[in-house]
């Protein structure tokens, strides 16, 4: 039994967390925040003031450091422990987050010569300023039958690598020359411990286009987007991409010393939040779908094979769990779509009569629908509030509400939203399962799971499936000290695989969600509504979401 | 010029109004409400205290003579004019607000051994408890091939008066027996001041299914409905069915003395509110479309002929201006639809805001509606919450949003309900203009129209068509004091037709909202739209509606 301790740092896209984590049993000893000082940069660039233009969404590559810097330090201090009991450091982080960097791997934004530049600054995953780099890319992927385009359901997204680094070299071509590499800023930050860049099977698999076997798309498709990327992926995004547990390198002294850790403690390659969180819950299997829960939901899932699925956001081998095939699908609103609700739908009544029972809005309305049976309220909805990323892969379509009548109340409106995104969760669940990748079993981590009885209950009779809850309130970092603890290695008292390392440290809440049997079978009549209504208003029998919103944009434009 | 007047009586759901009309020009010199002293009787028999069961809606007919008592002396006081200066009165009510009377025209319930048994009383428009009758009377109707049918729309209404009379015998044979005639309301109360029960074209027509050639439907179809109803129209509905604005007979001198006026006053056959508005907006011609707004719509129309138009609630020769075929269609819920998403969707920081502005949430919602362009939400209704009237005539039709997004604002949604009554109307009109029914210009009165500009613009742009607003606020009661003068004809100083009355009597305001151009263009797209999920959701094609509706009965049952 090891007595030994590996810290997790979860990069997210406000501030960033470490959490020290006991090898033996997973137990979260400490954790400390740090807010990002620049935060998110949407408006203007520091010291020059430089405006923004919209959809832009910038980070400072300094503030990462600041986190390593301070809060590394403090959950040392609050634990009580010697820097020789750390053996390993892992982080996850937000993707694809991007920045340009020279030749010593710094971020050309701290140089005076390109600090004025936007294009020099980190590019957040939300940035969304390449979508016509994006929309060219999927035309031209489509036009000439790439295959890449099916593991990633038909659509590369704008906020992924290839379309930030084409809108650098469209919108700011000194810059894009200037850059000795693209890097996400996950490998950047573990570079600045270890003094050497890596690439991870994460993120390149994911937000890179880049396949084990395959590598990534041709030169020859790259130079038809744009003769001045044809050498892309043999430039500024060569460099070896290991899978995830590899160890990236040890801590400098220099950083050893900055974060009050020992020289040469194992520093594991990066990883993505959502990712992280898949062994952190104890998955390392295939047949066990995890959600990662909050204002979307992510959705992942491992398989010995690779298979085409509709609608997934990318298929990666060693993308997840290395050894399997780590399968990523999203549904792009869903905790927001329950937010909407309380801030622009719920009636004043409402709002005071929580107020008066010292409850949230949420609480309130979520006592409320829990006294309703499935059906009961007769309304449905479509859970298109954000458009549908699985299976559809849709942005223009849009939320419908069904089933409404003089006697609504915001309760039943409230819980028809619950179960529309736990159609949502079915819709991928199926496509899955149809494509013959299975899912058995589901298990729920994030923001909503662990508050939210009623939505956790809906889901397992919606899905007719058993869900297992996070036990940890910090799933991504706990995952990411367990990749830490192998890249460490058994020998120095960590694991010498994710696998071993979850038996160990992986937790669940015991209480479990089980389906009632009565409400699956209600549930599977409202399924087979929604299930209708999804495919008239998605799959092009009526476009009518389309043609509101072309209609809408029309009209903004008067 | 006259110098004579007319008073108008109408009675409402919950009192009765008294207007005293000036015959040289229609002016509006006094009025007075009187509430009715019992209301609404939904849960229990005065006196007896007897409970009633849900869907019971009874009224005391005492109540109706209180209005003519308090009321006539009221505004005769109030406008201080002699009994001889009032040559005439009429009246309208709501229908089918019917009850049972003996030989003497005196209400069943008046009497002691009947008034414990609740169908001896006055069974109110709303009472909703003979829906087993109507279900029948429709579906017999229908394996009969029976063709009055068409002139309601395929479907008898459980409010109306065959199916309450039927529902008397079933429930209270006795009631039944005893009752000499079953008689509206409306009749029953100019039989009061007359001594003489007559009916009226319009009741008879659009409620008790009479026909000015045909007459009722066969005693054969009453037969087949139970044998014991064999003879209903000979004996019970029997009596004289006279068009409107015929004089039903003179005041007589008790009751001129209980009323303050003159004995002899001529005392016009009753009629139905949104009817009597016709021609007191001046519309005594075809191709002008009545829409009598409020909780609901009523659409009236004249037209030379008499056509099959699909969904109309009833066509009726005299049944709104003689000579005419009146056409009645509707919309089940406007004005409730816009009340229901203030009382339970509007949040609110939004109460809040109209709070501090010092105006209601509703003219806050109008206001912020009122700066969108046509389109510019993305949002679209159907506006079913209380079932489709008109044109299709089906109660389980229920209320839909869709275009909705994270981004959408209440003020957003509240202007879609409102384009989705206004699409409804437009239904309704495209409905008739292509039944070979004219319509060519739309006229407003009722609740909503003077008081909500941008639901009028809207519905003049949506429906292409200027609209016109009546200037007064008690259309109804002016239109029922017009028919007044042309019972007393002009030798009284009064007007031998409605038409000559309306001539000088009937006004609009001088304000007309007319289409935009611009705002045609984009409703003409979003109506197609609109009649696309129409047709789809009401038509057959998904009846999502209907199964959501029987989903919800069978989940209140567990």
């Amino acid at each position: 039994m090891s007595s030994k301790f590996a810290i997790g740092v979860d990069y997210g896209t406000e501030s960033g967390r470490a959490v020290l984590v006991r090898l033996s049993d997973g137990a979260e000893i400490a954790e400390h925040v740090t807010p990002y000082r620049h935060g998110v940069m949407d408006e203007k660039l520091p010291v020059s003031g430089y405006k923004l233009e919209l959809d832009w969404a910038l980070q400072h590559p300094t503030d990462y450091i600041e986190v390593l810097e301070t809060s590394v330090p403090a959950v040392m201090k609050a634990a009580g422990i010697q820097p020789d009991e750390v053996i390993g450091l892992g982080i996850d982080f937000t993707a694809c987050t991007m920045l340009p960097v020279d030749e010593a791997g710094r971020p050309l934004c701290w140089d005076q010569a390109f600090s004025d530049n936007p294009h020099s600054w980190v590019k957040l995953w939300k940035h969304h300023a390449a979508q016509d780099e994006a929309n060219l890319i999927n035309e031209i992927a489509a036009r000439r039958g790439e295959q890449f385009l099916v593991r990633y359901g038909g659509k590369i997204s704008s906020e992924w690598m290839i379309a930030k680094a084409w809108q650098i070299l469209n919108e700011a071509p000194e810059i894009y020359t200037a850059a000795d590499k693209f890097v996400e800023a996950a490998d950047w930050v573990i570079g600045q411990m270890t003094g050497n860049i890596v690439r991870n099977s994460c993120t390149a698999g994911y937000k890179s286009i880049w396949h084990k076997q395959e590598g990534y798309p041709s030169a020859d498709f790259f130079k038809e987007l744009d003769p001045r990327l044809e050498q892309l992926t043999e430039t500024k995004l060569r460099g070896d991409v290991l899978p995830l547990g590899t160890k990236a390198g040890g801590l400098t002294a220099a950083m050893a010393e900055r974060m009050g850790l020992k020289a040469g403690t194992a520093i594991a390659v990066g990883n993505v939040d959502a990712h992280a969180a898949v062994p952190a819950v104890g998955v390392v299997t295939p047949g066990k779908l995890v959600m990662a829960m909050g204002t979307s939901i992510c959705h992942l899932l491992l398989s010995s094979e690779e298979k085409t699925v509709e609608g997934m956001c990318g298929v990666v081998e060693d993308g997840i769990v290395p050894g399997y095939f780590g399968y990523e699908a999203g549904q792009s609103a869903v905790g927001d779509i329950f937010a909407w609700f309380v801030d622009e739908s719920v009636p004043a009544y409402a709002a005071e009569a929580a107020k008066q029972e010292g409850v949230s809005v949420h609480e309130w309305l979520e006592k409320y629908a829990a006294e309703l049976k499935p059906g009961e309220s007769g309304v449905l909805a479509l859970d298109w509030w954000n458009g549908n990323r699985s299976v559809l892969v849709d942005t223009d379509l849009t939320g419908l509400f069904v089933g409404l009548t003089l006697l609504t109340k915001p309760h039943e409106m409230y819980r028809a939203l619950l179960e529309a995104t736990a159609f949502g969760t079915r819709k991928i669940i199926e496509a899955f399962h149809g494509s013959g990748v299975a899912v058995e079993e589901l298990y729920a981590c994030g923001g909503l799971p662990q508050k939210n009885r009623l939505l956790m209950q809906i889901y397992a009779d919606v899905t007719n499936r058993e869900i297992k809850i996070a036990a940890s309130k910090q799933t991504p970092a706990l995952g990411a000290a367990m990749f830490g603890a192998v890249a460490a290695g058994a020998s120095a008292g960590g694991y010498d695989t994710i696998v071993e390392a979850a038996q160990r440290m992986a937790r669940v809440q015991e209480e479990t969600f089980k389906p009632i049997p009565a409400n699956v079978a209600v549930y599977n009549k409202l399924y087979a509504e929604y299930n209708a209504l999804h495919d008239y208003f998605g799959r092009g029998a009526n476009d009518v979401m389309k043609r509101l919103k072309a209609i809408k944009e029309q009209a903004g434009m008067l």
